[in-house]
This record gives C-alpha cells, structure tokens and sequence, in this order.
C-alpha cells in the first residue's frame, strides 16, 4: 500500500494531565474520523514546557500517561505516536516518544537523542541537559503503509540521525517537536524541507498549538513535507489538525529523477552508528 | 581577521575559451575593486555546459586555462576559487576548481564528488557521469580570513560533504554551480540555507547567469547564506556581482546560542572519511 493518511494534532495546553489526555484523545478520534491512518500528538503534551515540571510529571513505561496512549491506538485503530512524555527510568528522566499499533502494542520507543540547549540572544534560553539524559537509539518501525522513523524536536537540526532513519528504510519521518518564537520563524519549515529533500523522504513534524501564556511558546505550525522539499500541508499557531494522504511511491519517483540515495560516496564517506 | 569581503562573479557566457576567460577577468577585477578578498567564478565558466563540449575544451593543470586563471589571481592579488573547468589527467576527464593565493600558487584542487545525473519529468535531463570521473577528496584550504571549503554543484546535495568541511574547520564554503530552470527555483536556496544553518557557518553558491539560448540554461541566482540560515546577499537570474562583507565572529556567536556543533552525538553516530 503506497498511500497512507496521516494525523498531525496540533492539541492546545489545558494544563493537567488529565485534561491534556483527554484533549489529546479527541484530537485523535477526530483525525481517525477523517481518515488517519497513522496519527501523532505534539511533544511533551501532557506537561508544560519547562524544567521543573519534567520530573513531577514523569512516569514509568505502563503508567498512567502511557496506559491512557495505549487505550487511544486500541480505540481508534490507529498507528499512533504518543507525541513524548517525560518518562523515568533507573532514576534516569528521558524526553520519550512511545509507538503503538493498532492492538495496543508497543511497537518503538524513542527517547530524543540531542539536548535542547538554546541561549538566543534577546529570545530564548533553554537547558534541557540540566533535567533528561538523551537517548542513544535511532529508532524506525514497520507499517503496513511502509517504515516511519521518529525523532524529537532539536534531533532535526542534527541531519546524520535523519540520513541513519532514512538508510534503514525510513518512507516517512515524524518529528514531535516545538519549536519557540525566536527559532520557530527562521528554521522550522528549512529544517524539515532540508531533511526531507536530502533524504527524498516525508518528513512531518507535530507542534503544540501556541500558548502565548505559557513558559515556553510554541510555534506551531505542524506540517508536512514531500521527497521533492515541498510543504504538502501546513498550520499556523492556532489549534488544529493536519489530516493529509501522501503516496510513498512519490519516494521512488523522486529518487529516479534525481538520483541522492543511489549516488552517496559511501566510498568516500559514511555515517556509521556505533 | 574576522572580516572579509566575499566576490562572487555570476558572468554571462561567451561562448569561446578566450572570451568566456576575459569576461571572467573583467569581472573578478570588478570585484576587488570593490573590496573582494576572496572571489569565485561559476561551475564550467569556460565551456559550454553540454557533455559534447566537456572533452573538447578540456586541458592539464598548468594549461591555457589554469595559467589564465593564475594571472588573474597575480594580477588582482586575490584569494581566487577558479569556478570550474573541464581538467584531463591520465587519460580521465574531471570538473575540476583550482584555487589560488594572490601569489598564484595553487593552493587547493576540487574534483566535483557527486555526479550529476538527472531526470525530471517534463524537466531537465543530464548524466555527467557519461563523461566525467568523480573525485575523492574533501577540500578545505587556509586563508588569512579562515578556512575555505570548495565544493561543486551537486555535491551540495549530499551534506556529508559539507559537514565534513565543517569538521575541518571550514569558515566558508564556496559552492561554483548551475541549477537549472527545474530544480533551481525549488532547491538551489534551500539547499544552501541548510548547509549553511546545519553546520553553522557561511555558504556561498557562485553561479553562471542565465542564458536561455543555451544548451543548459543556469537559474543564477548566486547567493551568501550567514550560519543562521539568513541570504544575505542574493542576485537574479541576470548577470552581476556579489561582493558582500561578512564577519566570522558570527559562527561562534550563532554556534554559542544554539550549540549544534558540539552536541553532535559522535558516541553514537559519526561521519568518517575513508
């Protein structure tokens, strides 16, 4: 199956928990409603943006945010990336996004893998180093639609995780990740049209809806982006939801009239993981 | 030092050796008459861009081209990247820039890596790789004012190379290249906006004007990215001249506010030239 509809929930803030499931869980149903085959929440949806609330929201895999992201693929029928969640560990907090299919299954795990250490002059300052420790997986699954591959927010600045996603088969890239007022204007829609174009992939990232009284304020504009570098579907900062059918054979189609994958100089060079 | 004055040359094309190298002449002094430090010159300056013209105009280092291309850095005591040409050796064909100091040393050799074969629909069709032998060096060279990469064209394309550079210490990359009326106007900004913002530091593409009578018709479009990600000086398809002063004190500004190159997670992934 070469198209596939895919959900991007662009879900406002409300601030508990609870709230922000219960939020979630019907952002989903809606983008299910209209098609969604594979559907993704927004970073950190379930706690606001900022350091001191990390550790107090964070929970174990099964727990309570966890079981509730489960329920949500199980009702909806959905392949579904839980946007990520401050998940503990071994005393160890991670910036984790979990994967479910269809039946509830956990089928990937992703814990961002690049800090988000942000001094802007005159904008914005952030050191999430200082609460998560990162990840160290590059981390793809299997749909029936083709590969996704997940990464997280400041992980799209760093090209080589997205190249390794795409050399293991990635068709699709979903990005949970909030960008802020200062980075947001200048970079975000570049990035993903540069990852996209490099890789003559899809690459898709799912934002929070602006909260501009909030510690953090989110850009927003969720989007997606075609193998040829172009914006396919996009929001601006107001809540939303992208509900967009890509076709993955576009990817084959790119790859052919201009040949990247084909051509690296792996002679040359490589990306190697270690 | 860590300003310098950047001269890129987008000359029309003449047609014969002579003329397409006295314009190019004409057009570097232009350009240190504005206060160019370091000037280039487009990809295949001095040949028409068609494979049938390649093995006809080309010659061996320390030819009519590459002396002509030595006196014009002699004479203009500049930092000089040759654009490219059409260079033999043992028998094999490559698109070659040579680059000189103001003494017209030579200081550095690029082969263009990454052969261009494509094929747009409806679009534009090319295999430089008929003809051409790819090269297999990285190419970093030192000047007063920083360290230099050169990279041809398509290499642009495959961001191993230019991370590379980077981690050789790259201030500036200069790109000679010609995008066409197909991929110029979806890619060629946004490729050099990506490298420029991934590696945090100062791209430059330096292309032919646009001639639509030719076999190849160049989108132009000669450009300097600042290492956020920002064109900072730009030109149509016409011909013109960039000569743009740009300080390098900002890589280490831009890379103290969103600290990419040091978070590269090279415990777990890396580049390596083999």
């Amino acid at each position: 199956m070469s198209k596939v509809k895919i959900g991007l929930c662009q879900i406002p803030e409300v601030g508990t928990k609870e709230g922000d499931l219960k939020i979630a869980a019907e952002y989903v149903k809606k983008a299910v409603d209209q098609g969604a085959q594979i559907v993704s929440l927004p970073e950190m949806f379930c706690c606001t943006y900022a350091n001191e609330y990390f550790w107090p929201a964070a929970e174990e895999k099964g727990g309570y945010i966890w079981s509730a992201l489960r329920d949500i693929a199980i009702e909806n029928k959905v392949y579904f990336i839980g946007g990520s969640m401050p998940e503990v560990e071994d005393g160890k907090l991670y910036n984790t996004s979990f994967v479910f299919d269809p039946d509830g299954n956990q089928i990937a795990r992703h814990r961002k893998m690049h800090m988000f250490d942000i001094d802007v002059k005159g904008g914005q300052f952030f050191k999430e180093s200082d609460t998560f420790t990162p990840g160290n997986d590059v981390t793809v699954f299997d749909t029936p639609y083709g590969k996704v591959g997940v990464e997280i927010c400041f992980d799209i600045r760093f090209f080589e995780q997205t190249r390794l996603m795409a050399l293991q088969g990635a068709d699709i890239v979903i990005s949970p990740g909030e960008f802020n007022m200062s980075t947001g204007p200048v970079h975000w829609e570049l990035l993903f049209r540069a990852r996209a174009l490099d890789n003559q992939i899809f690459v898709c990232g799912c934002a929070a809806a602006r909260n501009v009284n909030g510690p953090y304020v989110s850009w927003g504009n969720s989007l997606i982006v075609d193998p040829w570098g172009t914006v396919v579907a996009k929001l601006d900062g107001e809540a939303g939801i992208i509900v967009q059918e890509i076709d993955t054979d576009m990817i084959t189609n790119v790859r052919n009239q201009i040949p990247v994958m084909s051509a690296l100089r792996t002679d040359v060079y490589e990306i190697v993981k270690k």
